[in-house]
């Protein structure tokens, strides 16, 4: 039996991770996190399948050494890459964020015409269309890859600019002629750039965001289970914790301006031992 | 006594030392080049000095287990930050590429105004500036970072582009109006989009790319050594070898594009493990 207590595990190739780190901390406030983002190794979008099995699996072996007692794949590419594969290796529970996304997504529509955009991997992984084809087998998916986003996103100067709305406009642009009704942000990075997407996609397409859905995923998942925490007390407040296999500073940084919460407490870690 | 027909290492984080590596089969076609690219943790530019040192130890061990008899270290940002450390561990010589820029940027100047674009951790760096500021202390030396460069450059379709030249518009402002009259492309990705950077800056600035002077120091140094290759046939060709540390067949092609040679012997290795 799992110890209530003991902490969620979350990890991301980098920052974008935090977007549902923020949504589990919003829906579950009473559960402590454990972060890991794998900032020595970012972007792993254009990375291939062996490459980023093999850094989750490691990435994993480190959150075990910290008591985890669930894990949730904040990262779209590793969700669609190596979420099946390590499931199969653990005996605690583990979620991705693309069912989550995927579910939302077949529900907002309402001509049936979803388009998705995320890194190259997740797009050629074909994992999304799989899924919403399996909710509804009538659905028409449009998936495109948009290897600019993530850099943009990391830049950190860009994030409301022309230049990130031109870049938006050309990576959107098939999917506004292929007239989709709902756009999954199907790359953790993503919600950060949210309004730049809504600008060029137009108000009468829904964007989805599978962080909020995975969260609520979660706490279903901890009541299922029966090992969420419930020593909290009422008025006291949850301390995270954050580790990165580089640059502390600078992730602490991007941190701060995410999330509620203090990120002081980021530590560096040689993650290629584990 | 090294063998004079021992290949030399070339390495870069990707594809980017392909362009020092074009330059030295032109300058010195009797030589073998065995070419390193970590293309599983590209981008350096934004990592810390003490991950780049391990990543540039690890390259190195396994270049050593190719026999090369010199190392070239083809991207500015282990130079900058690795190579000091790297040479005292080495029985092997080893150059970097930016003693080589500097040394070119400061004979081309006329107004004494040096420009350097580069990665964030080489501009940190100021490797530049210090060597700079050797050769001739009275040079003023303006150094710009430009992050998505290399993102711009290995995501292939946007080498020649309005966004491009949009981004390199908003880079290179401040360095038009310190009134530059020379700019060193301190990243070996830069001359890939040379066209647009001096569109940009106009014809009366003199772009220095450290590949040319790099492949003569490095020809100078295999004669004062006495290990240049002698065995080479008139009329016969030099095979190169190629290895990655992930997405071969990507790499091939961006290699294809930018080299003389076949790129078809590619092989991906497991740098971790060196």
């Amino acid at each position: 039996m799992a110890d209530r207590k003991a902490p969620i595990g979350v990890f991301d190739s980098g920052v974008g991770g935090l977007t549902v780190a923020r949504e589990i901390m919003r829906q579950i406030p009473e559960e402590r996190i454990v972060y890991f983002g794998d900032t020595a190794r970012v972007p792993y979008g254009s990375k291939s399948r062996d490459t980023i099995i093999k850094y989750s699996r490691q990435i994993i072996r480190f959150l075990k050494t910290q008591g985890v007692k669930a894990i949730v794949v904040a990262c779209n590419t590793a969700s669609a890459v190596a979420l099946e594969d390590v499931r199969k290796e653990l005996d605690i529970p583990i979620i991705g964020v693309i069912k989550a996304g995927a579910r939302t997504a077949a529900a907002a529509t309402h001509n049936g015409r979803i388009g998705i955009i995320a890194t190259e991997t997740t797009i050629n992984s074909k994992v999304y269309t799989h899924f919403l084809e399996e909710l509804n087998p009538g659905l028409c998916v449009i998936g495109k890859a948009c290897p600019l986003f993530v850099p943009l996103v990391e830049e950190g100067t860009f994030l409301k600019d022309p230049i990130t709305e031109e870049i938006a406009s050309r990576y959107l642009q098939e999917l506004k002629e292929k007239q989709i009704d709902t756009l999954i942000l199907g790359c953790t990075h993503y919600p950060l750039i949210r309004s730049t997407v809504g600008r060029v996609m137009g108000e009468n397409v829904t964007l989805v965001n599978p962080a909020y859905e995975t969260a609520r995923e979660l706490k279903a998942l901890l009541i299922e289970e029966g090992i969420g925490n419930t020593s909290l007390q009422e008025g006291q407040e949850q301390t995270h914790t954050f580790y990165v296999s580089d640059a502390t500073e600078k992730f602490q940084q991007f941190a701060e301006s995410i999330l509620p919460c203090s990120v002081k407490d980021t530590t560096q870690i040689n993650i290629e031992e584990y």
